[in-house]
């Protein structure tokens, strides 16, 4: 005979499961953590290593670093004295919110204000795996295109912020910042859209600001 | 009572079963098939649409453009009068051999000496997947980092030629194309290396070269 059973509660995913114990940890300690994601290159770990040293000070910032394979990135984030864990996937092509659980046991994170994942280079998977951040930052580099809002359209809908970065090669590609824009607008109404370089420094400032304002309002 | 079953042969997954039939429709044809990889915005359809016009009346090439959303890229490759067919894969990040086998039977192969798959923009997911290809080409820009072939290994490792686009770009990027060779060349001894810009022309010679010679050899 059939035993019938009447589940009461939302059965979560193992991923759902390991997001919802990050997003606890987070909320919690009032810290802000963003999850970042682009393509390859587009210049994460260099908008990050900008932003540590530029912030010195004001904010502590701590990294989780999401490769395919070797540990360079974490090694440069290092470099500017925050604390860096490398998760490396083998072949895998985001990250999880299982590996990012346990990146969280070996970061000092009672010392930090903002807790940055910087996934796997990887415009598409990455954007499907919530990681129990408090907001996803998409990164385009003006190498990529305009296109790629309308391309690439799931990440550009749920990023709160989208950071145009090497506008310093704005003047040797083909790229339209209005087209990629409204593009982005069009997905996604409230999405904060900031043109930068992390290599020149200009327009960093807008998004330092954002920053310091997001981690003030989870501190409450 | 169990029934015992003998299983004599290899068992196939569908995208192995499907990878084999476009195989055989290459090879019966005499037709040479490449599946090109790469991140978003690396130039593949820039690459594609300057090779088709420059290669006009030496080669004729077909198109199968992948991508998450938009013809777009299929537009592009129409706009040089070769034929093009778009699957839009709706959020998956990469192609599959069976919906390579339903384009080729809307393509006109069997006017065709070269058909090139141009996969979805993604690094990682796309080398996974065998389409049935004669040779994979993997492009990597220089604005990307030089620093691609060890931390994305996988296409790297079996590519067969490997073009560094955008050399237009050097001057203003930090990219030593010796460094992406020398750790390409350690993944992978055979790989042919071009540097080329699809936007200046640039290199393209030894591309065309490489390409009618393959043409040739698949011809028989």
């Amino acid at each position: 005979m059939n035993k019938k059973v009447t589940v009461g509660q939302q059965i979560l995913s193992l991923n759902e499961k390991y997001a919802l114990e990050n997003k606890q940890i987070f909320a919690e300690g009032g810290k802000l953590c963003l999850n970042m994601i682009s393509s390859p290159g587009s210049g994460k770990t260099s908008i990050l290593t900008r932003t540590i040293i530029d912030l010195r000070g004001k904010l502590t910032i701590g990294v989780i670093e999401g490769d395919v394979q070797t540990d360079l990135d974490a090694e440069r984030i290092r470099a500017t004295q925050a604390a860096a864990i490398q998760i490396e996937t083998n072949g895998a092509c985001h990250l999880s919110a299982a590996q990012v659980n346990n990146a969280l046991y070996k970061l000092p994170v009672s010392e930090l204000d903002l807790v940055v994942i910087e996934n796997v280079g990887n415009l598409v998977c990455p954007s499907a795996f919530e990681l129990g951040e408090n907001a996803k930052v998409v990164v385009l580099s003006v190498a990529e295109g305009d296109d790629k809002p309308i391309k690439y359209p799931s990440i550009f809908s749920k990023a709160k912020v989208m950071l145009i970065n090497k506008i310093d090669l704005l003047h040797a590609v083909d790229f339209d910042i209005e087209r990629a824009s409204k593009d982005a607008l069009k997905l996604n109404k409230g999405i904060k859209i900031f043109p930068v370089s992390a290599k020149s420094g200009e327009g960093m400032g807008n998004w330092y600001d954002w920053l310091c304002e997001s981690v003030k309002s989870v501190k409450g």
